[in-house]
């Protein structure tokens, strides 16, 4: 087994906390995505509240308010949308600027030492110390906090302390906020904002930013206290406004010794969820209410309500500390990111904590998200991500009117903000379309786990009709095999482009087409209903049927002669055959060192293509087929998507490969706090996350659906004592705590639950002991 | 066979002109392209002197002048050049706009008559007249001449004749050079021009400009006279200045009928061909010279430059004036673009017309426009072009290096202003290979005409190789197939992309590698050439020389079975089968009605692909399966590339097709003239036109070289009385007149040539008849 210990390690290992001893310029940019705080409504990555001229990605992002940044250039295709919709950078409020005889603190300017940053997971917060020597020679010490609140969840606090190691004489700390941003991912470095108002008191001060297109409001507010020596101190505050930037110039007079500090409450307040006009009200409001409850008051129940996600959502695994670590980090994240509380919203790929992938929807919601907050937050979390979709309907047909499809046809897009398609390539935009398949199988999914099949009439099916329309469009009959095949497709295995018959893409279209003929039996009987959705959707069933039926029967997979394997497209046995083993490692990530050409022609995975499809559809398979597939397409994936690696757990540990699943457990759980793909610095694999949860319920728990019950077949990686986690099913509170000896279940809930553990069938209530 | 006349015609037919009449103001971008002069060293849409706040794509350009746009986009992949080569807008220098009672002539907001536009292709220059009535009652008459010298390539001249219809008063004329344009093709925007220097004085100014990025300066300069009646007036200019712009404001004091000229002198220099320094006084020299020479004389010289181009060019055609036109057009544009005499420019694929493909040099240039240039201007002019890529053999070992070859291998660009790749779609940046094929194939097809192998030791043979060996690198080892494969390729066919075994590219790639090994016998026994040359390429002869032939020997070629067809690339036979006939009209040119992946995976085929290999390599194949593969490809063949026609009429001509090569004549004949593709707005085909002349030396003429002997096999389309041309060949020049009956062949050179007619060879020394 490859030993952790032998990898980079740059963060601690502890349960509960992330920590950084030392003072890492190189790393900046990664850890400020590591350290970024979130709380569903806005985020902040963990950029310094001082001045920092070294390397940095600064990122304060407000749920839902995004950019149509346009993507028309000169080497345009044909129907490409007209804008990539960019998760915006919005004004900078964490801004505090020790100035100590003239010289503002910049850590790239100064000598740093005992410098420590810490992400508490358990309650939510990050703290930071650090001592400097700045260039006119003045020491000083600093104790940063801050957390962004998960109780009033447009508010944030900062406390912010000052020791003057070497210095008596004038502290001044200048508070700001900085509407004058940029955004890493403009196409055309292009700003984004604009200066609706602003206005500065002595102790106060908001600035109201607009988009430049979609007329996005954002007002962003501040109050400032001061202390020194734990009394409080009145200041005179210099005010400054100049363009989109707003300051409170606190000095306070300062001996050798004294601790100033700096209490900052700040606000984010967007015009999704406020009208326009009562903006900078709303921000003083939640400004004023914070200061009145004050820094301890709110930090208490910000740490009490993470206290209840803990108690729902945690994972506990006895005996490996990192890996304890990396699945609470995963979760704490995924809790940060989404709450399931607002429809309007979905799950961006990198969350609140960098600007890649531009804050949209994916499939990554469907296909790894939707089980997390199914299971942990309970059925109407998934639901309202379900619906996410369905609303989003109309625009999903017109879409693939655009492309050509028609009668009612759906393609959902690849990427979007508001069901308008705004991803930017050609190869995923047009031909990256098994999308579709993973929206259709979140039905089947929350179905199957909820038993809630009113859904089916309350969206699901129109949803499904939809998409099987288009999948009967999107292939044609092939004379020449004498089978219905599609053409020019990319599979999820994005190092592929317009491949044919991506088995992966066949296979989910042929099952759509299975399912929703299953569905429509479920619920033609109900004739009001029937005869209603038929008319609105225009619905031919005998007609429409009569083809799906056909294309299931003769639908084409490419497959490996005399073998059980399933090939990820046409063609693919003409590569170099070699594994990821016998390539040099220099050449690692190939994403990073290799031509796009050398990529797309060489036989390596960026992420499970045919793997994926086993995952979803595992019941179709016998064990010998998933696994002669999983030993040819695991040693030739390089799982440069971080959606890869989950997957090969549950799969791995299905088959008893549990070193390969630990192996790949640790790569999906530690993704970025190890950085296996050098891309930390562009945020955080925050949809990946869910897949890591999976990794453990699914991978190591063995957590299956079988015949409407809830079964596990746990195993546990070898040096685990033990581990645990609760799932929410259908009534009931589940809690399974696995070890090398026994299995325990408690229902936590009233009442009794047939369970499955290793095929055999207990009636659970209260505790109960299995033994392995 | 489709009759010309059921096409759309908007200009008139005449042997030696193009003519407009009428004012079509949604005409008009297509007219200022098809309305282009050029000489060569400079070019410029057909753009009115006075202001047209209509539509318009304005154009001045000047050779060799370009800016390296910057590509960098968030769908960035890796490997991609950083900048697309653009051709630039340069300052405008034809502006000249009368001003009467206050309003500036602007034809968008007159009423317009008689309008006449005319490009006398025989003498180079192009005319205009109308009369307008403006906004503020006023009634003009316009005449307007200009050219732009084919003798002092730097200078132009316009001569612009205003008679006041219903005024009398004072006739103003604001002439002015303006250096605020816009590059349409801007991938950001951006103005790629600043200000270095300017000057007006009375009569004259000077306007420097120099590019943003690579530092070209250009100084553009203009002298202005003016006529009443015939007799010169003194005016006293006003000048202004503003920035990037200079301006003579001509004053003349008039009555109603008087006739009014300004004659406008005006110079484009550039710092590619003189020192940055002495731009502007060289720009005063000329502009000096210009006038002093005056307006006829100049005339009179270009015009006689004219003359003598066309006694070497012209192809005459009796009896389809449409055909004779189109063709006379062709090679006119040619001679407007290149003339062969600087080592240091190529041919763009819009010349001097337009933004598009940026100016830079593409395979058309090897594939298409060197058998114009080598047959008509020499073989001087030909080397010229292989020198061009020779030199830029570092540069092609760069890029393949760049993209993970070694060893020598070369990849030539794409596109490229001095060897750089700086295209900017990944499909064909990195895939579209065929290309490097098509420069070895220049080579061979060079001292196939000209018996120079002398050249190969000059420079071809380390091409071929460098070539070579990327091919070899390129191709992997199947072990399914146990065949060599080529995977991952766009070939000439655009509308495919990253396909495997494309056949053209496997093709090419199997006679570069065969013909290479055929250069080194023939040099290897010049042992002192070889020992350098070996080790200067590092060249390891009998090692990677079997290697080669072992390639040749077991390179894969997709055909399908039991039949002479060879496929296109893999898994072509499963695309729905529709023929182009069967296509809707309103869905054509399918590049601008359909989105891009429908167009990818639909059989239609955007030029010739397999049937291009079958046109290079015609000894190959049967008549038999040549016949077989053309009427399998051209019914499913769109020819929305402009490059597509030509080769058909070639392969039609050879099959006896007469209909159908006619068909294709026309298509590529009046391809911008008809705008068959509705983009002759966006500038014209030059590098097409070399292919028109193919169709009719190598299609109607059934020109070959066949074991080094001239030969050919003469067809006429029905309606054709005769036509004729000439041809440089070797030490002779041969003029052939074919017309129903006989073939009449001309040595107009000394001595005797053996040429083969229908298969039959014949002694031919002065005038030599032959029957049909």
């Amino acid at each position: 087994m490859k030993s952790y210990s032998t990898m980079k390690k740059h963060y601690k290992e502890d349960p509960w906390r992330i920590i950084e001893e030392g003072f890492y310029p190189e790393m900046q940019k990664s850890s400020e995505s590591i350290f970024s705080l979130g709380n569903g409504r806005m985020g902040q990555r963990a950029n310094f509240e001082e001045n920092y001229s070294g390397p940095t990605l600064q990122g304060n992002y407000v749920a839902g308010v995004y950019y149509p940044d346009k993507t028309r250039v000169g080497w345009w295709k044909n129907g490409y949308p007209e804008y990539f919709a960019k998760v915006l950078n919005a004004a900078n409020w964490i801004g505090i600027v020790p100035i100590l005889k003239d010289e503002e603190l910049d850590l790239a300017k100064c000598e740093v030492s005992n410098f420590r940053r810490e992400l508490n997971m358990k309650e939510g917060y990050l703290s930071r110390s650090f001592e400097a020597t700045m260039q006119n020679g003045v020491s000083i010490k600093v104790e940063a906090i801050r957390f962004l609140s998960m109780v009033d969840d447009e508010t944030a606090a900062i406390r912010y302390k000052v020791t003057p190691l070497n210095y008596s004489g004038k502290v001044k700390f200048r508070c700001f906020i900085d509407g004058d941003i940029i955004n890493q991912d403009s196409n055309y470095d292009e700003k984004f904002w604009s200066e609706v108002e602003k206005e500065t008191e002595n102790d106060e001060a908001y600035l109201t930013l607009k988009t430049k297109k979609l007329d996005f409001h954002v007002c962003t507010g501040q109050k400032v206290y001061a202390y020194k020596n734990g009394e409080r101190v009145s200041f005179d505050s210099n005010q400054l406004e100049r363009r989109k930037y707003v300051e409170n110039l606190v000095t306070i007079p300062a001996e050798e010794g004294d601790e100033l500090v700096v209490y900052k409450y700040a606000v984010n307040v967007a015009s999704i969820n406020h009208s326009k006009r009562e903006l900078k009200s709303r921000a003083e409001e939640a400004v004023y209410m914070s200061a009145e409850k004050g820094f301890d008051q709110m930090f208490e129940n910000h740490k009490a309500a993470w206290a209840r996600k803990w108690e729902m959502n945690d994972i506990t695994i006895e005996g490996d500390v990192a890996a304890q670590q990396a699945i609470r980090f995963n979760i704490f994240q995924l809790n940060q990111t989404y709450t399931g509380e607002d429809p309007k919203l979905n799950i961006g790929p990198k969350g609140f904590t960098g600007e890649k992938y531009g804050g949209g929807t994916y499939w990554d919601t469907e296909a790894y998200c939707l089980p997390f907050y199914m299971l942990t937050a309970g059925s109407h979390v998934a639901k309202n991500l379900l619906l996410y979709r369905y609303r989003q309907l109309d625009k999903a047909i017109e879409n693939a009117q655009k492309l050509g499809f028609d009668k009612g046809a759906a393609l959902y897009p690849m990427v979007t903000m508001n069901g308008e398609e705004c991803h930017n390539e050609w190869e995923i935009t047009f031909e990256e379309i098994h999308r579709n398949g993973a929206i259709a199988f979140a039905i089947y999914n929350y179905i199957n786990h909820t038993g809630d099949e009113s859904y089916l009439k309350e969206g699901g099916l129109e949803v499904l009709i939809a998409i099987s329309r288009f999948w009967a469009q999107r292939v044609n009959w092939s004379t020449h095999r004498e089978k219905y095949v599609m053409l020019g497709v990319t599979g999820p295995n994005e190092y592929e482009n317009n491949v044919n018959n991506n088995w992966y893409t066949n296979y989910i279209a042929r099952w759509t087409l299975t399912y929703t003929i299953e569905a429509i039996a479920k619920v033609k009987d109900d004739a009001n209903f029937w005869s209603d959705f038929s008319a609105k959707t225009n619905f031919d069933v005998a007609g429409e049927t009569q083809l799906w039926n056909k294309i299931v029967e003769q639908i084409y997979f490419p497959k490996k002669e005399n073998s059980n394997l399933f090939l990820q497209q046409d063609g693919f046995l003409d590569k170099v055959d070699i594994t990821v083993k016998e390539l040099d490692p220099s050449q690692r990530p190939i994403n990073q060192k290799w031509s796009w050409d050398r990529i797309l022609r060489s036989i390596f995975i960026k992420q499970a293509d045919v793997l994926q499809g086993m995952y979803f559809f595992e019941k179709d398979f016998s064990e010998e087929v998933i696994r002669e597939n999983f030993d040819y397409y695991e040693p030739r994936t390089v799982h440069e998507s971080s959606l890869s690696p989950c997957v090969h757990v549950v799969l791995a540990s299905k088959l008893g490969m549990e070193e390969k699943a630990y192996e790949m457990y640790l790569r999906t759980a530690r993704l970025d706090l190890d950085d296996y793909n050098h891309e930390a610095d562009e945020g955080l694999h925050i949809t990946s996350m869910a897949g890591t949860w999976m990794a453990v319920v699914e991978g190591f728990g063995g957590k299956r659906i079988t015949d409407g019950r809830l079964s596990f077949n746990p195993s546990i990686p070898k040096g685990w004592e033990s581990y645990s986690f609760n799932l929410v099913y259908r009534e009931s509170i589940i809690r399974i705590t696995v070890n090398s000896e026994n299995i325990e279940l408690r229902n936590l809930s009233d009442g009794e639950i047939e369970i499955l553990v290793y095929g055999k069938a207990y009636a659970v209530k209260g505790k109960l002991n299995i033994s392995r």
